[in-house]
Formats: C-alpha cells, sequence, structure tokens
C-alpha cells in the first residue's frame, strides 16, 4: 500500500479483470447478466464517467458468451473511447430521434433475470421493461451487494490516502475560531482544507452546533456558533476517486458534565463496534454491538441510524451495518462506524470512522484523537 | 416581468396550486396519480431538496382525494420540514431497519397507474414495483411530459435573469485570450464569470477549440488553443433556480472561409428555426426548419443531435425539439434553439438560444451578438 504521492492508475487489465469478475459472480447469484447505467457501477467497472448523467440512454450490458457492451449517445462517443476501461469494451452507439431500448433490447438475453444499478433512471428501466416484457430485474445493492464491497490493494490504499487528508482537515480545523461563526462558515473551510488536502470533490460538510447537531443530517446553516455548544463536525469526498468520511464532535470554549458524558458514552459504543470487527462476524452483529452499549446507558431511543455504511468509490454503498443485514465481513470491505446519541432541541455527538477488515480485525483509515476536544 | 434584483421567492400557496394542477392534469392523462423522487420534479413541486440523493427512499405522492404526502428517511424530517412547499404537504418518516416500501404502498392505490420521476432510482421503482405487483408506472417525461413545459411569469423572470448572465458572460469572455491558453483555462474563467454574474450552479462549460468543436459535447480539455481555431462556447448553470444555456462559435485571431461559410449556414438555421416558433407549431417542425436548412447547404449528416431541448430547474427537459415529438408549442414554454455543424478532425459551430413561445410568435432570451466573433 502506497501511502504518498499519487496512486498507480488503473488499466484496462484492471477493469477487464473487474468486469471478468462480476460475470462469474453475476452467474453465481443466478443471473443472465448485469445492466449497468453511468454513476459509480459504470466508473468502478469501466473507468468511463460520461459528461452528464441525462436522460440520454448510456447503457454497460455485462453476460456471459458475449462481449463486454457498452452503448452510448453518438454524442458522447468520443468520449467514451478514451475512458481507461474502454479497451476491453464493444462500443455502440445511437442517435437521436432513434429508440435506444430497441439496441439495448438486442444486448439482453429476452427472459433474462439482470441485476441493475441503483441509480439508473427509473426512465430507463421502464424502456428496457417495455422493450423486453419477459425480462426481470433486480437492483445491484440486492441482487449482487457485495460487487463492489471487498476493495484490493490500490482501492485500499485511495481510501488510506483520502482517511489520511480527512483527517489533516480535522486537526486544521479545530485551530479555526467556531465561537460567534456562523456554521456555514466553519463548513466552507472543511470543504477548502479537504481540497487541499487533495480532494478532486467534496460531498458534504455537516456542521451541526447546540440543538442543530440533533438533526444527523444536519448540514451546515445560518446559525451563529455559541459558547458551550457541542459541534458535529462529519465532512467527506472523494480523493483520487475514492471516499472520505470521518465525524468528530467538538465543544466549543467550554463542555458539560452531560456533554461529557455522552460523548464518553459514543466513543465506547465506537470503540466496542470498532473490536467487533473481524472476518466472518455478520453486519447487524457491529451495530448490534454499538447499539447495546448506547441503550445500556439509556440512549437507545436517542440513536436514531445504523451504525454504519459502506464506501468506495462512493460515500453509501453496500454493505450496510444495519439490524437484518447478515452479510458476513469479508477482509477488504471497508465501511463507517459511527454511532450518534441526539438529544432534540439540545445536541447531538457522533464519532466516524472508516474501517477496513484485515484477515484478523479491522483497521481504521481515521486516526484522529476522538477524545471530547475544546474548540475556541 | 422583473429583471431587476432578486425574483420574489416561490410561496406555499404557489407550490400548492402546482401540485393541485398536476393532479387534474394526471387525472387527464389517465394516471391514478404521480410518483415523485428527488431531483427537479420535487423542487418544483414543493421546494425541497434533499441534502442528498442516496439509497434512503423519499418519495412524494400526488393523487386525487388523499393529501398530497412526503415520505422521508427520519434523518431528513426536519429538512423537509422547512420546505417552501412543507405547508402544503403530510409528511410522514421512515427509519432505518424498516421497509420504506411498505409505507410508500399505502400510499398508491394498489392497482394504479401512475407517472414516475425520469430520474427515480431503479432500486426505488423496483421496490415499489415488488411492494405492489399490480401497480404499473410510465415516466413523467412520457406519461406526462408537459408537467414543467409551461412556465409561469415568475419562472419566465428567472430564466430570463440567467439569460442575460449568460449574456454578459459571454461578453467579458470574449475580452480574455484564448491563444496560447488551455481550454480548461478559458473554462474556469467562464464558469467564475458565470458565479460573479449570480449563477449559484455552474453545469457546463464546454470550450471545443479547432478538432475538438467537432464533438458536440466535447467539455475542455487540455488543448492549447491556436490562432485560427474555431472555437465553441457552451455553457450554463442556474440562477435562482433556473437554467441558463447558450452558445457562441468564436475565431481565433483570424478566420477562414470556410469557417465563415459554416457559420452562416448555422447562424441561417438557427435563426429561421426562431422565426418558426409560435403557438400550435410542433416541436419536430423547429427541428425540420434548421435541418433542412443545413442540409440544403450540403451538411446534413454533420448536424448529429436534435435542435434543442426544453430547460426550467433543470438545463435538459420536455419538450425536446427533434423529429417524432409532435407535441404542440404553446405560450409559456422555454427550449433551446442549437443547430450545429460538425466537421471531425477539423472543427465545430453551434449557435445556441433560450427561446419562449409567446402568444404570437417567439422570444429570446439570450441576445449576445450571433455574428462570427474574432477573439484574441
Amino acid at each position: 500500500m502506497n501511502l504518498e504521492g499519487e496512486p498507480v492508475p488503473f488499466t484496462g487489465e484492471d477493469y477487464a479483470a473487474r468486469m471478468e469478475r462480476v460475470v462469474v459472480d453475476a452467474r453465481e447469484a443466478g443471473l443472465d447478466g448485469i445492466v449497468v447505467m453511468p454513476g459509480p457501477d459504470l466508473v468502478w467497472l469501466t473507468g468511463y464517467q460520461p459528461p452528464a448523467i441525462t436522460e440520454r440512454l448510456t447503457m454497460l450490458t455485462l453476460a456471459p458468451d458475449q462481449p463486454a457492451t457498452l452503448l452510448v449517445p453518438i454524442l458522447e462517443r468520443a468520449d467514451a473511447e478514451t475512458a481507461a476501461g474502454a479497451p476491453g469494451l464493444t462500443i455502440e452507439d445511437w442517435s437521436d430521434g432513434m429508440n435506444p431500448f430497441e439496441t439495448a433490447a438486442r444486448l439482453l438475453r429476452s427472459n433474462g433475470r439482470f441485476g441493475i444499478s441503483d441509480s439508473a433512471w427509473a426512465m430507463h428501466l421502464l424502456g428496457l421493461q417495455e422493450a423486453l416484457p419477459n425480462t426481470r430485474y433486480r437492483s445491484l445493492s440486492q441482487s449482487l451487494p457485495m460487487m463492489r464491497a471487498v476493495k484490493d490493494v490500490e482501492e485500499l490504499s485511495r481510501l488510506a490516502l483520502a482517511g489520511a487528508a480527512a483527517d489533516a482537515t480535522f486537526y486544521e480545523i479545530v485551530k479555526v475560531r467556531f465561537a460567534g461563526r456562523r456554521e456555514s462558515d466553519v463548513a466552507a473551510d472543511v470543504a477548502r482544507l479537504l481540497r487541499d488536502f487533495g480532494h478532486e470533490q467534496v460531498d458534504f460538510t455537516i456542521v451541526g452546533s447546540g440543538p442543530n447537531g440533533a438533526h444527523p443530517h444536519h448540514e451546515a446553516g445560518e446559525r451563529v456558533i455559541q459558547v458551550g455548544d457541542a459541534v458535529v463536525l462529519d465532512f467527506g469526498g472523494l480523493m483520487h476517486g475514492y471516499g472520505s468520511d470521518t465525524t468528530r464532535t467538538v465543544c466549543v470554549g467550554e463542555s458539560s458534565g452531560e456533554q461529557r458524558d455522552v460523548h464518553e458514552i459514543v466513543r465506547n459504543a465506537q470503540q466496542a463496534a470498532f473490536d467487533a470487527v473481524a472476518p466472518g462476524v455478520s453486519c447487524q452483529e457491529i451495530d448490534r454491538v454499538a447499539r447495546a452499549l448506547i441503550t445500556e446507558a439509556g440512549y437507545g431511543t436517542e440513536f436514531v441510524h445504523r451504525t454504519g455504511h459502506g464506501i468506495g468509490v462512493t460515500t453509501h454503498e453496500p454493505p450496510y451495518l444495519v439490524e437484518g443485514e447478515e452479510q458476513e465481513l469479508r477482509p477488504g470491505m471497508c465501511f463507517s462506524i459511527e454511532p450518534g446519541i441526539y438529544l432534540p432541541g439540545r445536541f447531538g455527538v457522533r464519532i466516524e470512522d472508516i474501517v477496513t477488515v484485515t484477515e484478523t480485525g479491522g483497521e481504521r483509515f481515521n486516526n484522529s484523537d476522538r477524545t471530547l476536544r475544546l474548540v475556541e
């Protein structure tokens, strides 16, 4: 794993190997193939990202005994041909005024079962269902949920770099002034720092101060941060195409006994969940471990979300650490562990690291200080 | 129409009126209702934009004889409640670990026909189809294509403001140096200017110099612009929530006879298509008018795309000016008129304005100089 400098770019062979593996996995999962639309699956399988995701159909089909075929609007053919994965693809195109689903239909077995990208547009799925009424579809996160979940060594290297950049961002942001500034001002600082430390894309910069911290998905608003506030800082984005996502909760100027108590409960829950990570343990077990500690401490109903989500070329993907998810952890999986406690009208606390499963346990990609820090 | 200052914000009543009208339109179109997922339809109907579009289901249902209901992840309930359209909504929520489609199913007639947002995630459509196997769906752009197409006076005002800002951007960008700089440098200037003139979001900044201009969807790359290049400049984004999209083609330092000839053909085609705009004319007729002129001039096969697309809260939406689209133009519709000629390996020319249909004809929201300009 190379933590310095630029990662080695993925090659046409890397993408071809991914596509071959997915065809095998799809067959084992009882599918006749998969249908991939623009977004993270397509980027991961081919390195191709269309100039924009629009109503014009772009579709990759992978199935046994046929070439991997990318159907693109003719306008975007030249872009597609320059993708790193293009050498492993047969590229077909369609023009405005044609019905692209007629071409698409030739690429799919007419009574087949297919996995389809979660974020494929409904209008495109409906177009396929109409053109081929006897085909059946299931979202890839249900039909082939682990397709992107186990990362190879080059992917782990990118996630480690992104995590280190997020940690560096945390160590810088705690030096800025919080009291008297708006949440949105601190959020702008976070975004700038993520970019300064190498992120090409900032996806979220949550600054939840005081009562806003009690809304887990509050972004950053116009509230002026006060002395005595707890502030949830949750941020991430993409670096070299792979995600970061970390959360720390700080207090401004001073902390109350209750803030310290709640923070300690969350920290212990996060640590216990991390300690439980190992190959063969189920996803829901990690959620249960975190939830048990918080429930024992009397805050079970204030932990209102799952414990974590996978991360890779997106910041939200399988595996999900949630009750009901029986998937077993495997070495190379990467996900967040992020328990929280939310006290409506008052404050919230969340602590989050990205963790990867090793042969023997877990390893964190976020290692910044998890104790309750005071900021100015 | 107010062209100065900030537009009047849309109110809860505005959104309620839109929702009521859509229910009526849906019934007239033979639908039992519509299913709206995050994206432009939801923004237009409710003013609500979730913090991020993710695998967690957010769904608005509109149907006769039931309240407009927005189902959201509980994490995002507080955000949803602050949306301008929230007063007209019943908000329901679901929590991690629940199956949101069980709740969603209660909001839909079990054997109903529904329009669904084009860009709804396939995984969510599949979830609905599984929970309610007797429901049927059609994309909103097919089942209710004109839902957002006719703009009211406040929407026209916003589109006019966005167009004026794009024109101002053009008049500034032709003052910068082109020769010897990278396309990406000029594109960065364009993006900065769009923001300076009031855009909150930049969606595309195409700078297609020389042979790159022959790829209609080429963005901006590392090519160094040369004296004698034709350069396609196509840019736009959102301002006050509504789109801009304009194209001009310039020449660097000097122009060849062929460049001038091709430019003149495109300019005449664009003008003729604009002159053809009037209530009652079909969308495909506008395309035919532009295409006829270019074909007569011998470049029919080099005009490789449709003549235009609608614009509103997105920069690509119905109505589409394309062969086969028989929809008649109505006052208040807004779309691009953007014929082009693309000579592979050499250069391209495109000229684009946003046009609205008036009671008697058309009106342009882009009015910057359409003659062939030389830049430095």
